[in-house]
């Protein structure tokens, strides 16, 4: 489980870069990343001039001594680690403390403040290890792959089991133990599994309602697997379900394929997105296409960079992005396409293998 | 899934109570106690004037006007709800808008402040919902209710396949799949299962390493329904795990049912706590005791009051609380006793249905 020391590193580097003299790392994802602690409560601090210390509470003393590498000077509180227990761990002599603005609450970080006193100014400094996440290294971009796999699989031997009269809550939950058989830690999130017009709901949660032949049916999964996420989408014709979704069908899939041609190193997540949105726009569809193309997936199932309308970050080598356009036609049906890709040196690579011509089930 | 409109009026009695305009909240669990809706992105605003504001963005457009009553003015944000959206729908003439400062980030509660403007004030106001969440009510107990009978049949399925020879993370596996096949919606958290020195880590993740004879095991496990969660612990003989073990768990059982005596209105959990720990403490394992005796469980596995030597909460009737004294001792075993309670008039009535004396499995 042990990461490698170079993100710590990186870490320092950009608390330096900023100005700052150390920097808290307390949310689970990002904790994780850096230091391979998996427990739910610990945190790292990370000093420009070389500062690695873990803290952690008495629960998690044996984990934590399994799971972090011997770079962290590792350290026991017994009080809320933001605040108290944090502020007697600091070196001395740092006038800044950073911590994560968009995951430490206005409580824990007015808590920690006051435990360091008038003396040391606790900052917001959202996104260093966030940003630094963003960009996979070869070993997670295996365990991503690894998961998607696992999740193909598992939806080969649900689909196989036949789903016409199923509930899609049936079908769903049969997805989620298959998941979890095949050795998924946990489910990435609760399966979409959505058919007819309910498919036309981007985040449908599935009903005790039986999938009818002559619909679209829309499922979107993923598996968790050493602590890393997958997230698939592929809708299939269940017997057939006529010309109009066909149609919508092909659009979607037109959109998907352009827009994986166009990831590779340079383009924002909002050129991306605006390859994909355009060719729904001028297909007449411009209002069914309510979110924005992917996002980032790793420790997270939503992570950066965003392929969005407000997607500004450039694309970099070793991002891994979902590529999912959707149509949505209220009452009718919708459909959704969704990939997993890692941006190569130059285009993508899918990291999940089930083909994407429409496929009629039963 | 809508919830009694007294929700709001109390909410609101505690806003003007602290002098106060208007609460945003956006916490999910809050959420969903206070308006019915189990989505991922929404806010309430309340104000002690009568505003009932709604706010959420296109995804969840059906699910709100499914799941929330009529009391609620709906209104659609496309934007981050804490921030701009918010700001946009708040009645004329607010001069504070409080927040939960225990959940909402800094960097969120910065945004919120800036689209206010100069003219309102973003105070952070921990606690109105949480605190009200605390008491439950007899729906509230009923579904606290089912999901703990749930999760006793699911173990029991699980327990009548054996255990011995199988490893810890396949009974642990066995065991969601069961409470997932039960019914449960999902479960409320990670099984543990952890048998002889592994079982002296109070969160011990399951491993791949079968459960042998002669020893104690320790399985704590969850369901929620209807996003309500239960929590129990059973710790069992496998086997015969000799004298001391079995000394162990009479001390725990002791403390168990002692503890379980002091629960009703009126002590602090302080006081609960001490009633456990005193007896623990007297029989020469003071430091084998190492969390608190409990905790509320409801829309959260961990939620107020807490039962601990900080809990400086009065019980009431209708709290809901897990009663769990452990002794671990390290290198040998654990022992954990976990009931889930409701607090009533003049006791407490257990909730969950499995015996406590040691019960020897194979």
């Amino acid at each position: 489980m042990s990461v490698p020391d170079v993100r710590a590193e990186r870490v320092a580097q950009a608390v330096g870069e900023r100005d700052l003299d150390l920097l808290v790392v307390t949310d689970g994802p990002s904790l994780r990343w850096l230091t391979g602690f998996s427990g739910s409560n610990g945190a790292a601090i990370v000093g420009a001039g070389g500062t690695r210390i873990f803290v952690t509470d008495f629960r998690y003393v044996t984990q934590s001594e399994q799971q972090i590498g011997p770079i962290w000077d590792r350290r026991l509180a017994d009080r809320e680690l933001l605040g108290p227990g944090i502020a007697g761990e600091l070196p001395p002599g740092a006038g800044t403390v950073a911590y994560d603005g968009a995951t430490v609450s206005v409580d824990a970080a007015q808590a920690l403040q006051e435990a360091l006193g008038d003396g040391v100014a606790a900052v917001p400094a959202g996104g260093i290890v966030q940003t630094l996440r963003e960009i996979k290294d070869a070993n997670e971009v295996d365990r991503i792959r690894a998961a998607a796999g696992l999740a193909d699989a598992a939806l080969e031997t649900v689909l196989a089991r036949g789903v016409t009269g199923r509930t899609e809550a049936d079908v769903a939950l049969d997805l989620e133990i298959e998941l979890r058989r095949a050795g998924a830690q946990a489910i990435s999130f609760a399966p979409i599994v959505a058919h007819g017009a309910h498919g036309a709901l981007p985040h449908a949660q599935p009903r005790e309602v039986a999938i009818q032949a002559g619909t679209l049916l829309t499922i979107d999964w993923g598996a968790r697997l050493d602590g890393y996420c997958s997230d698939c989408t592929r809708t299939f014709a269940v017997g057939d379900p006529g010309d109009d979704a066909r149609a919508v069908y092909d659009l979607v899939l037109r959109a998907q394929v352009a827009a994986l041609a166009a990831v590779r190193p340079g383009p924002t997540g909002r050129e991306v997105d605006a390859v994909a949105r355009d060719i729904i726009d001028e297909a007449g569809h411009a209002d069914h296409f309510g979110h924005g193309l992917g996002h980032g997936v790793g420790l997270e199932i939503h992570e950066g960079p965003r392929l969005s309308r407000t997607g500004e970050t450039s694309l970099a080598a070793g991002m891994i992005v979902t590529v999912e356009p959707g149509v949505y036609v209220p009452g009718r049906h919708g459909v959704r396409i969704e990939d997993l890709v890692v941006v190569t040196d130059d285009g993508c690579e899918v990291l999940n293998t089930l083909p994407k011509e429409l496929r009629t089930i039963a």
